[in-house]
């Protein structure tokens, strides 16, 4: 058996509630897909992914991925399955950005900017979900450098984001 | 539902045959007595732990995590469920002990030293296997420091580690 | 005696030769201008600015800091004095952002851009060489996001460069 | 030039009067023998081999190398030159240890004894003071296991410290 692949939902605590709605269909979606979400394991963006995949009908046990930047479990958001406490900080993106399969991005803050340069970096596949005016509605459909021929792929909402995802493990 | 624990079996890439068999029961009994079993996601001692776990009857997917040192989830044995491919080398040590809620030392190199010395320093539990001459077997009973009233558990086998572990965690 | 402000340059591997010739001038006057320079200490931008602060006047042996992504000193360019190996990887630039007072942007990829975003996310003043089309030159004038009042301070060469510098550092 | 041989001297908070003044000599002993001395940049044995280091007559700026659990410069001891705030907790210990040419090790807790572990699993030279009756001084002539062929050399005091490091770095 090969591992499920793991999609990983990146966005900030701080979100408007479109951003929250749009990443708690994400987690439901991306499960019933028959991924494994991961997230930064905290609140906002996060933890609406996080409810979203748990309450998927397709959850089981083990579905939902956080990847803390504390050293404690507890810190984890309560529908996080596998809590990750790294102890590093903002270094813990790194980590989910490395056991993602795809990288899907909600929001527009300086984190969320960071994270998406380094799944570039990593030669992931991103999608960004085109919602306001953050980072992630910016950057769909850009090259962030030349290393890459892909651009980000900009989706209108969650239902959008699960299919792209889907396409791109050729599912 | 509170998460499920996570047990961190520690041991090196080059085992004797006897650590081997210990640690593949050891995952076995682990999962069935209802636990997560986390390694560090390569050959030897986590390979088997890893096998272990993931044949035991009460395997779920989801069950089994490798914390790996590359940057490459590819780098994980096959009887890993959740890769998470820390890029940090060494480092992911300190994650590994960080996400565990008790640690069973299998091995006696520098390496299980270097690890048992990092869960004593957060507080964890920690089980040893005392298997020949290693560092496992010989800090079985030993206070390492101070800052702690108890003391690495010696066992002799893996069924006896399972039985501690349910001991410790109050199941 | 306080500690010797820290200047991160950060800029990647492949770079033109206008930014090269750019950031070789930066470190030069950055030490002149009595600052550590500090950088991920492998080649490209990161050689020549360390390069050209071993050569300025006012060096002093300590004064040119690599924070690596490997595990070996022995990976530094031969103009680090200060070799820090992480074998962190990408995880390396939350290092060298941390350590930074200000931190001055030389180049367009996505590295650089991850990096700036990580610096905003650190609170640390961000300087950026206007230098062709890459993200450097983008982001001047830019808030990344609404956590802070003020922009990465867009600069049209080195000079200019530590002339802002030390200005935002009160000097 | 080749750079400047950096060792670290490793240790904990909390540590008696006797190691804190052998760190002490031990800082300033290596600095006035030439090399660059990193500790872990807070208290105890590290602030006493820094106000050493920093008061040998052998000081220069930039001798002084803290390498720091948090994420901020403010948190190393007022004797650093170099702050390396690397926001790792823990595992900024393999950071140190991997910068090291030489470590010597000051202390008997639990700390130490990962770091010392950590240094041989990076096959580095390790001199341990046989102070006391704490893991520094347990290790003291051990192997710690068959990877290396070579054992942690004990000494009696800071001197003979200095000496040895000389002498395996073949000054």
């Amino acid at each position: 058996m090969s591992r499920r692949p793991v999609i990983a939902v990146i966005g900030a605590k701080d979100a408007s509630v479109e951003a929250l709605a749009e990443a708690e269909a994400l987690g439901r979606g991306l499960v019933d897909a028959g991924f494994r979400v991961a997230t930064g394991g905290l609140g906002g963006v996060m933890a609406a992914a996080s409810r979203g995949a748990r309450q998927a009908d397709g959850w089981e046990e083990g579905r939902v991925v956080g990847v803390l930047p504390g050293a404690s479990a507890d810190d984890a958001n309560p529908w996080v399955d596998v809590a990750v406490p790294t102890g590093m900080g903002y270094a813990r993106n790194v980590i989910l950005v490395a056991m993602a399969d795809v990288v899907v991005a909600v929001g527009g803050g300086a984190g969320t900017l960071s994270e998406i340069a380094m799944a570039w970096q990593h030669h992931k596949p991103i999608v960004a979900l085109e919602l306001g005016e953050g980072w992630s509605a910016r950057l769909a459909g850009e090259r962030l450098d030349e290393r890459r021929a892909d651009a980000v792929v900009g989706v209108k909402d969650a239902a959008e984001a699960v299919e792209v995802v889907l396409g791109l493990l050729g599912r």
